[in-house]
């Protein structure tokens, strides 16, 4: 079964949006064990359209079409699609009603260019939207019934040795919020009926303080005779992290998957900090969970991001107290507790403060633990002696307060986001 | 000038990894002058980047590719783009030197399988990275020079009247902190020698508080005359905003968006509160700073989201003091001295709640402004009367605090940037 994905959107192809879409659903369709072998981004105008569902239908069973069913003037995704597959559109009484009721409900007129969206190609299934006003669409493809650009009818190469009888092209609308409950309710029970289940299994271990190659000189021996019998490696490398995947497509798959993890999670124990994707943010919150302790986070460079990262964690509340951006030099003495002297003598910079942040925000809070970050994000601000991207971190609790000083230089937002990961990894491992 | 991009990882594919080059170099493109009309991603496996190149190869004159040139047996890129085109790769004296020297300032072994990224397609242009060990790699490829599945050669099929006579194939290492600066200090220098100029202009009108085809009804006629002479119109709807695009690619491009954009800005001045994609955060860091004023935050549901994009604006030290995530409700009262009684009698998701954060965080940092959300992201913690979704927000200054109720029925990050951008639009409110 090969399953690809079409985002279009002009703005996609200007830079100007980023492309969320595609992370999300080659994740959902990788979970349910048809992974996406192809993404592609085009604008939103005609031509391009047009040729990118040819190309896919001449090699997909399954394409994932996202955007353009909008009610504005460059939303023609279902027009383009219709008539290359020959299916009139006619206007569908249910969707004018349902279109009638939202704006109704919202005491808004309905704008006349809405009725676009009731337009649905002969056949198609219709998948409800209630987040918005745009229904997505699912296009069932009798083998061979599509145009090509020459005019004649196209025709699936497929390279699978029993292709399903039939194709489909699934429309969905461009908004996250609209998109993703739309995927997770209505298409995923249409897939799980229409298409023929595969084997699919990966596992992600998640390590911090080794490279890349280093990583690849421990493993890649023991995993040689797994390797043999079919599992795929994969390393994926990004600032303070290197993942390993582990994936299998054949029977037994399961088994082998964790039969290589069991060989080498004990020569990376050193290194790895989660398995199955999970992030060192919701690790944490999982194992002060489990423990009923309690977390404060002292942040001046990383500005918030800390805290935002362990509130995305869904149950955060039960174990963080509070998160203090102590910016300002007066916010670190009044809500973090650091001493004027501290800051005159050794500047806001700097170990001594790193570690009083991280003291007085769990004095302050009566947290278990308390983590701390102080430094120079840029691009400006930096000093011979203090450089931007120098960092001071720390991690207090019961046991004491550990502080290390590190040196990331990057852009502003890759530096907040790996001292984050860094100051984690640290509160992980003073939490052993 | 038909540019494409290719961006390689099976993590991609399987939702691993979120795919920021796409956004960045599209953007960075865009602003050269040379949109890119289409985005593909692909495992790192071999046969299909070879089809992608080779596919790119005849329609583009320019194919950016990413990822693959680290060292891992994952990384096969590099032989798989130089066989196809037909370019042996000879070892590079002067990046063996490099990774040496990489290796010996960081004091640690080079691991034998770097040596693979020393491997150099004949004739091309290495692009040096001092942030790390893969150096990109620039091939300019001759009219015809590729093979092509059935062992024919390749032709650039261009629809451009005057097609360039070489195309180039231009390489960068995956991870954004070594891509970026490579493609910034070398790619671009390279492409301005070697590449046609183009004519491109985009202006992005940011919105808020107003719907996709509400806006639309109001500027698709008065722009029906700009649409006529070669203007491209688009729109792009996110929680919260809408942005409204203005392209054009004819001779006076410049005057002809700039004029649209005269016409429009009166019709929507309520709601743009950014032109040219500026983030509302950015107005608001680079508004206070002009007016030597200062910011204060207090969040709870949003968790440090506010302050994390406050603080992601380089100067934002200049207006923040500091922003307090008042988790728990005894860091309410402590930090943001809501009082017991308060919460006692309203509970914390509340607007009196609201209300006393805001301005309890004005009172305890002495900001101009302080600005405060309370509400329940979810997934769980909802009640009959108080649904997930429920969000109270505030913002105080010294002519008062004003205080508004939302329902965000999203996902818990949606919700969180979807708060975090209603309240920073109520700050900017406040502001004028």
């Amino acid at each position: 079964m090969i399953v690809e994905l079409i985002n279009t959107g002009s703005e996609l192809m200007l830079g100007r949006t980023l492309n969320t879409h595609q992370q999300w659903l080659c994740r959902r369709m990788a979970d349910l064990g048809w992974p996406v072998s192809r993404q592609v981004a085009i604008a939103d105008t005609g031509p391009e359209i047009q040729q990118a569902v040819r190309e896919s239908l001449g090699r997909a069973d399954l394409i994932l079409v996202t955007g353009g069913l909008g009610p504005t003037s460059d939303d023609i995704t279902r027009e383009l699609i219709a008539d290359l597959v020959n299916k009139p559109l006619r206007e569908n009484p249910a969707i004018v009603a349902e279109l009638k009721r939202f704006f109704a409900e919202r005491n808004r007129p309905m704008p006349a260019r809405n009725l676009v969206q009731a337009q649905v190609p002969e056949g198609a299934v219709v998948l409800p939207n209630p987040n918005g006003t745009a229904p997505g669409l699912a296009i069932k493809i009798e083998d061979g019934s599509w145009k090509m650009e020459d005019g004649g009818a196209g025709r699936l190469q497929s390279s699978t040795p029993n292709p399903p009888t039939a194709q489909w092209i699934v429309m969905l609308p461009g908004p996250p919020r609209e998109l993703r409950p739309m995927f997770t309710d209505t298409v995923v029970p249409l897939l799980q009926c229409e298409l023929p289940r595969q084997i699919f299994v990966c596992h992600t271990l998640r390590t911090s303080g080794i490279g890349e190659s280093a990583l690849a000189e421990i493993i890649d021996g023991p995993l040689q005779a797994f390797i043999a019998r079919g599992l795929e490696l994969g390393y994926c490398a990004r600032p303070g992290q290197v993942d390993v995947r582990l994936v299998a497509r054949i029977p037994q798959a399961e088994a082998l998957v964790l039969d290589a993890e069991r060989i080498i999670t004990p020569l990376l124990s050193r290194y790895v900090y989660a398995s199955d994707d999970e992030d060192l943010e919701a690790v944490i919150v999982r194992e002060l969970t489990a423990r009923k302790q309690t977390l404060a986070i002292a942040e001046s460079c990383t500005g918030g991001c800390i805290a935002h990262r362990i509130t995305n964690v869904p149950g955060a509340s039960a174990i963080l107290i509070a998160g203090l951006v102590t910016y300002a030099n007066a916010a670190k003495e009044k809500f973090a507790g650091v001493r004027p002297e501290t800051l005159a003598a050794h500047g806001a910079v700097s170990e001594p403060v790193a570690r009083e942040m991280a003291e007085g925000a769990r004095q302050a809070t009566g947290a278990d633990f308390a983590l701390a970050v102080t430094g120079i994000a840029g691009p400006s601000g930096g000093t011979p002696e203090k450089p931007v991207g120098t960092v001071f971190m720390a991690v207090s609790s019961a046991a004491g307060t550990v502080a290390v000083k590190q040196l990331n230089r990057f852009d502003r937002e890759t530096f907040k986001d790996v001292a984050a990961q860094q100051v984690l990894g640290m509160l992980r491992r003073a939490m052993v």
